[in-house]
């Protein structure tokens, strides 16, 4: 059996908490990751703040086998999370050669001021590696196990595609939906059953309300295939069971 | 000048992390809480899974005037935040008497079971307050500066409209946006020093990436309204001064 591969998510930015912003980039991570076969177990929204940005990226790179973060690589003074991370590292930031000539020459073509502000955005812990932008050009970084990536969801998703399969993927988690018609106070009981006798999956139950009343999604994951069909054949015999008797 | 009050929120589920469910409470309780004083100043997304929910409360109870949480409520076996809220505090988590009979007449009223499942709704810490839930009764709970709410957003939005009332908050936090034609990496440099020149206020600002091209969208927040003219009013200066100089 594979490996399971955890990764970790740190938001970096004021906009998101104060509710100006509305995330796009975490739902697109949960996607990507679920799909290639990483577990994404924890995501965390910090301010423009460094002390919470070191906090999240420590903790979360401990633990997981990688670490993704959004936002704050732009030019402007609350642009820190460049700062951030290195002094996660306990590493210098500075300006990086190889992204410092990308960015003069992309500017010089283009007949735009290299600004003290734009220069800021080739600055990366000592050792970095790039992450490509096709958009804007100003690269992410790597640094260890961290993937510091744009808060801009079109620049952070072409950045999240050319770091993807250069990812060590773990056994594919994979998922079947089950609608029942039942509330989850119904099929509660059953369910965890169920889940008990089949423990090489993760059974779990999503209330849904529409129109007054409610309905319940079961998923049913699992790294295998047969537990997964054995699982899902339960839970169906359940609901049969359930429909005869009312 | 009134007291900063700050907040934290817990969001609980497997189903948000794996993308299948995608969160819309995380904007819905930033936007709230901005619009009444608060600051919300971290979000920690968390497995199903008792030690990381345990250790999420507690990091950020101790530090936030409020914590909220939402999700993991409901009556089946994978709806464990009463236990990890309660083992947090270190509180026993048992049938609350009121929330039981409140669910018991309920159900009665209804014809239908009051099954086991069902009755797990009426867990709570011992000593937690309950929160009124005026869509499927299940009341959340208050202990300590803990907020445990429901995950589907109707109920949470209903959860968190009944709690807000009863929240001591801070001074409002006003803002004003400025829309800047000018990319960041051009306006950069003379934001910096309006930042400097105003330290009442926090200047933010957010790239906006629209039919290949960048424009930038300027935002002041301040606690004095005085202070947030004089930093926009430097602003559209500068801006200003941009455009007559290209």
């Amino acid at each position: 059996m594979s490996e399971i591969v955890t990764a970790g998510m740190v938001v970096i930015g004021d906009e998101i908490l104060s509710g100006r912003t509305k995330d796009r980039n975490i739902g697109h991570l949960a996607d990507m990751m679920t799909a290639i076969g990483i577990d994404l177990k924890e995501v965390r929204i910090v301010a423009d703040d460094q002390p919470f940005i070191v906090e999240a990226v420590n903790a979360l790179r401990a633990r997981n086998a990688y670490v993704f973060t959004t936002g704050g690589i732009g030019p402007t003074h609350d642009d820190i999370t460049a700062d951030a991370v290195a002094a996660a590292f306990g590493l210098p930031c500075d300006y990086d050669p190889a992204a410092y000539r990308l960015l003069e020459e992309h500017y010089a073509k283009r007949g735009i001021e290299f600004s003290e502000a734009r220069k800021r955005m080739a600055r990366m812990p000592k050792g970095a590696m790039h992450i490509a932008n096709p958009i804007s050009v100003a690269p992410g970084f790597q640094i260890g196990n961290v993937y510091v990536m744009a808060g801009v969801p079109a620049i952070f998703q072409a950045m999240l595609d050319s770091v993807i399969p250069t990812l060590k993927t773990g056994a594919k988690l994979i998922s079947a939906a089950i609608p029942s018609p039942h509330p989850e106070g119904t099929i509660g009981g059953p369910l965890s059953e169920i889940q008990e006798a089949h423990p090489e999956t993760i059974i779990g139950s999503y209330p849904k309300y529409q129109d007054g009343s409610f309905w319940t999604e079961i998923v049913v994951r699992s790294r295998s295939e047969e537990a997964l069909k054995a699982a899902k054949a339960a839970i169906e015999e359940m609901l049969e069971d359930l429909l005869k008797r009312n």
